[in-house]
């Protein structure tokens, strides 16, 4: 069974981002704090084609986020290029000409767009349908593996409330953002319960799993 | 140096209580989930004078709460019997004639009170010069030993924000209570730094221990 699999760096007051992000801040004012812990490690440069780096008790966690991946779900706010239409220049990500997914990308959106093709296998495919849909797209071109959730936090609420998150990874950064994109917030009635499957230090951060059990 | 410490248990959405806490919910509604991996360690049940139970890498943890600790401060709110004057009959705490603190506790109050003894040790006492004032006279009553924070959040946001927090244990319970008290909220313009010093998986709990670099 294809699973939703969701893996976020999470600060101690439950941020995902910063305030005020933007193509100059993408992470938000104070969110490259987030991934210190990550910059590091061989895992980490190895995805973005850099030689050398750590390896520490992080590794299994990076190497495993596009582990028996087959397909992304994300947010329009994750992918980027602010809200409203798409405008006659669009904007294709923030991950440059090879984005590091190598899979079919599925953008939820409410303004309809050509699929976008980048380098090394990755195309971005908007979805004006609604996210149940869209998860159903990701699963169809997954072909039997899992589909990532890649965020932001508006999408993730929207998942988890409608109970469609399986596995969810939060790495637990010892920062305080204060502001920002708040990442478990805005559940309304829905209360899904969880089981804690794995916890493990790491330098500079704390990996979690978590089995989201309906 | 005597130190000022924290531990709490907070859902992975953050709150250390769920929403309208009183004298029939102390936790909350939803609230007591935060404690299901606390209830059967024998650690537990020994500061409450029962026999039995388990044993597990929570133990440490819990067995380290009151060690060294010579004096706590806690807000109106986690003391309890709502807000406002104390009136004639007036609450004495939600713990019995025996808390388990066994050593002198400064309640944050806006209404003057005389102490109140307790058995075992313990004393109340109602500060109304505000948390430094507090902290001052909890440190003289704690003779050399470490001051605990007890709690609430609001407190807990106000030593923080002022810099007085030195130590924090976050026992991180996987629970989703979608509202009620919300422990890093509200921290003003303040970003104190923090360092992961452990963290250990324990059943149905992570505890995560960090230094506030200031």
């Amino acid at each position: 069974m294809s699973r939703l699999r969701l893996n976020m760096m999470m600060s101690l007051d439950g941020f995902v981002a910063g305030p005020e992000q933007g193509p100059e801040n993408p992470f938000g004012i104070g969110g490259m704090q987030l991934n210190e812990w990550l910059l590091p490690l061989r895992a980490f440069r190895e995805l973005h084609g850099e030689e050398g780096g750590e390896v520490n008790a992080s590794t299994p966690f990076v190497e495993g986020w596009f582990e028996n991946i087959g397909a992304t779900v994300m947010g329009r706010n994750m992918f980027g290029g602010g809200p409203g239409p798409w405008g006659a220049d669009p904007w294709t990500g923030y991950w440059g000409e090879d984005p590091p997914y190598h899979h079919p990308v599925f953008v939820l959106t409410h303004h309809a767009r050509e699929p976008l093709e980048m380098q090394g296998g990755t195309t971005f495919r908007f979805v004006t349908e609604g996210i149940e849909s869209a998860l159903e797209q990701a699963r169809e071109a997954a072909g039997g593996k899992d589909v990532s959730l890649g965020g932001g936090a508006r999408a993730v609420q929207q998942y988890l409330a409608a109970g469609l998150l399986d596995d969810i990874l939060i790495s637990l950064v010892p920062v305080l953002l204060g502001s920002g994109a708040r990442l478990f917030d805005d559940l309304g009635a829905a209360r899904p319960r969880l089981e804690q499957v794995e916890a493990v230090e790491a330098p500079g951060v704390t990996h979690i799993r978590y089995r989201v059990l309906g």
